[in-house]
């Protein structure tokens, strides 16, 4: 038997036509390319968005159509979310940063019939210009004024929607209708579509604010870092207005300077994004000698957050929580929440039990197996892939079957390639990528564990472990570091500093002094160019044999 | 196109498992039946439920059968929420306070196939027992030792779920499989039933914590007072467990001194109930000169709280919100958070900003209309039926054709019978039921508005505001009123004290003392008993021209 309730669809632009009657005098500030500081409420926004939505009309884009955005985090980045979506369109975010190969590799197969573009992105399209599908409509997300020279045909964003109405009948669409398009990284292969739907992205955004509580707070601000162009910033710009809160757009300096100066000016409330930002942002804090003025939240992703990290950023008085996902999950999966029972526990055990993705949200659902695919205990030992499943989890790549055949198991559940622990609580601990792991003497080595320890060293800035090949271990591990400031640890005084945290035979063999890691166009370090780089390195022992 | 994401349904009994899992020190604490008060945390109530779902199964329920309860608040009840639904059966929360030909229709209009009943309202079914269905199941919610003698041939709670096994394959049931069923308390016509979903149930339990942030702490108490048979306790059996938190059970106790004690003893950080409850607490705190220990937050709901209850739990430090919704809405679909731009504004402000159901949950829409069914503005003045439209609303009453056809506009909107405001930025301010509504010489009066002032007077505790029959206006207000203490104000002495809110001709014309209001089956005023009591009622200007 059904209940006999309405069956409304869940619609992408419903959060925003809520935020707009609800949370009137909240909107987006947005640091833009023009070099201003732009400020603007959300009915504002609605009525730019209903105009955007025309526009895309006029200009041929029809219901289903791929329209790409390849821009910072602004205003119009987020008007191109809910426009887009709104008028039945599907928003396809594209990273700036990735190879030329990958770029036209995406456009290509997402068949994009539009690209937006901030005006300095526009030198991105003209040096892909002669492998662009012929009929792209490219728009600049600009005022006339700002239009930028160009060998490209282009058109401008604020003339293209200056005549539409700020009225429109937004369109029902069944809520499994297609919404968003964003490709992974790809650091293997190439990169694959997930293509989200209306329903997953509003449960995905009422999903977030019920696990994440200290975040959300009506009137308060909330900055992604974490760009527009990679997995919907997290989601912010769902949970944000449908939470009543004023995102700040950070634009494209993302230094520890720019972010302190722009943190304090705005009043950041909760700050969004990956280990390496609030490194510098940490940096930046020891310079000045205090955190900004009002910052009281802060939320890790992207990455495992060193502990150190987390603790210095607590010793502040800032909550920090981890964020865990993945593009495929829409993203956010798991959150790091401090249990009740530990609030008034001391320091140490509340920033231990913050070490870790925390536990998924309501919606989502875990399993770890072994080789064979078989369920493993959640005893917080056992250690498998990790398998997941819910509404907001892809239930196939965008047009790749070879993708989609190789990530689900029989049950229909996808496949994440983390390797894990789950405890009875459902605390789960992420020991590596599948294919990070290093694989000494038939027994894994976590490369993340290693790197979480020698981190918390002081001479140590960041670093990577690396599996480099050993004829009788197979593999062993090899740490690569950036220093701190002058010293440079001896591989001794490392292995003393580690040795409570492993045994003898899991510490690296080797550690090599480096000015940077390679960033992959995410902002996490690479580890497939970090072995790329690596490629001539002789293990110690060989060294030795060869001698 | 659609996207390519899993479409899990929304279950239930998922959000069960997530608390069993996430929060496992939780769970709830009944005052029972028995006399003791019970603890027990969500993962034994997980296990309980399991063993429910397959005793049902065992006294042969079927998907889709409909399973009474008539029952106080209490852990058992809970479990059968999650029991009942989780194995696919309809669970049908039944008023004990119901009369007699109420209980039947209801019985057999829902054609419930077994009933669970509480020790203490065993006597409520014998005294309809000649006339209940031949083959309903009755079984008693206690254990062996406490089952009371009765001519009725009863089963044993305990008793039936001992010899089940606590793990169950939950099954796989659609998102729009109906799930719970409450009758409006019908003060007009027969009980209307408004059948529930998986899907409506989910979504309105994922909906009220987004919008009352306050209220939902992980690892603090929550106090439903609102009873578990009426609406589903406005939903907190979903979001207590969703949100983290215990529940307190009040059982059956709910005057102000035992609410006092339990609240203390149990340190309740958030309580939910009618007006009526919090004026019977607030006269408790007054003479204990203190709230109890750890009360922070007040809903209120059912009917709108008078501006003096509001004010009076402020200046205790208690953060008051209202909640406005019907049966038919899951319940709630209104919720009255202060805007953040009044965060910091006087006391008076403040309060003034809480008067009124406050703005629509993300996921219901709101419309009023003039009598022909055409859109009044948002405005704040136009006055007009309220409608409503969310996958939380009932799309038909369950097999009531009539009462259906009555109930919603060609477009598909269901009408409330709520005269309403809704202003620029959503805020609902209920006017009346449209039939409390005064109309005096062509003009609309509000019985609320009358009342919400004249409660106000500190020689009032409470009151209501009836229409009496007029020849010359057609009807004219007057106010029925309980005296606070030994003085009685006079009519003249009221018109001055709410003369600044009201124009002359608004004002009651007379007034009238009583000992008690007569109070319906879900604890609000009964203007239907009300009403019948002042039948032989003479107008003063009647009486007048009479004498």
């Amino acid at each position: 038997m059904q209940g006999t309730m309405m069956h409304r669809p869940l619609r992408i632009i419903d959060i925003l036509i809520f935020a707009a009657e609800a949370y009137s005098d909240q909107g987006i500030i947005s640091v833009r390319d023009e070099g201003d500081v732009h400020r603007i409420t959300y009915p504002d926004i609605l009525g730019r968005a209903a105009q955007l939505s025309q526009a895309l009309e006029s200009i041929g884009i029809n219901r289903g159509d791929r329209v790409a955005t390849l821009a910072w985090n602004g205003h119009r980045h987020f008007e191109l979310y809910y426009g887009i979506s709104g008028m039945g369109a599907v928003c396809h975010t594209i990273n700036p940063r990735l190879a030329r190969e990958q770029l036209l590799y995406i456009f290509n197969h997402a068949g994009d019939r539009a690209l937006f573009v901030d005006p300095s992105l526009v030198q991105v399209i003209e040096a892909v210009q002669d492998s662009l599908p012929e009929d792209l409509v490219l728009i600049v997300m600009t005022d006339h004024e700002h239009m930028p020279e160009s060998t490209l045909e282009l058109l401008c964003y604020e003339t293209l929607i200056s005549t539409e109405s700020r009225d429109y009948e937004w369109p029902h669409l069944p809520e499994d209708t297609a919404a968003g398009l964003c490709y992974t990284s790809g650091t293997t292969g190439n990169p694959k579509g997930a293509l989200y739907s209306h329903r997953s992205t509003v449960l995905h955004a009422m999903m977030v604010p019920l696990g994440q509580t200290s975040s959300f707070r009506a009137g308060k601000r909330i900055l992604p870092v974490v760009p527009l162009f990679h997995v919907n910033a997290w989601g912010l710009p769902y949970t944000a207005p449908l939470a009543g809160m004023t995102m700040v757009m950070p634009g494209r300096k993302l230094d520890g300077a720019s972010l302190f100066t722009l943190m304090e000016a705005e009043q950041v409330y909760s700050a969004w994004g990956v280990p390496t930002v609030w490194a510098g942002l940490l940096t930046e804090i020891e310079c000045q000698g205090r955190p900004p003025n009002g910052f009281s939240d802060l939320v890790v992703g992207g990455s495992a957050a060193p502990r150190s990290q987390i603790a210095a950023y607590e010793k502040l008085g800032i909550t920090v929580n981890q964020c865990w996902g993945m593009t495929e999950m829409s993203p956010v999966g798991a959150r790091g929440i401090l249990p009740s029972s530990l609030q008034d526990a001391d320091f140490d055990t509340r920033i231990d039990a913050k070490i870790g993705a925390g536990r998924r949200l309501f919606g989502v659902e875990f399993k770890i197996t072994d080789d064979d695919g078989k369920r493993l205990a959640h005893d917080g030992e056992s250690t498998g892939e990790l398998f997941v499943r819910g509404s907001t989890v892809i239930s196939s790549y965008f047009n790749d079957k070879d993708a989609t055949d190789a990530a689900f198991d029989d049950d229909g559940w996808f496949g994440t390639g983390d390797v894990a622990t789950l405890d009875a609580g459902g605390r789960l601990v992420v020991r590596d990528r599948a294919k990070d792991l290093v694989k000494s003497g038939g027994e894994w080595i976590s490369s993340i564990d290693l790197e979480n320890t020698a981190v918390s060293h002081p001479d140590i800035a960041t670093c990577a472990v690396i599996a480099v090949p050993h004829p009788k271990w197979d593999e062993r591990p090899v740490l690569v570091a950036v220093a701190a400031g002058d010293a440079r640890p001896a591989l001794d005084e490392l292995h003393t500093f580690m040795s409570d945290q492993f045994a003898k035979w899991q510490l690296p063999d080797d550690i090599i002094f480096v000015e940077e890691l390679p960033i992959n166009a995410t902002g996490k370090v690479s580890k497939l160019q970090l072995r790329k780089r690596m490629a001539d390195y002789v293990h110690p022992d060989q060294r030795e044999t060869s001698g």
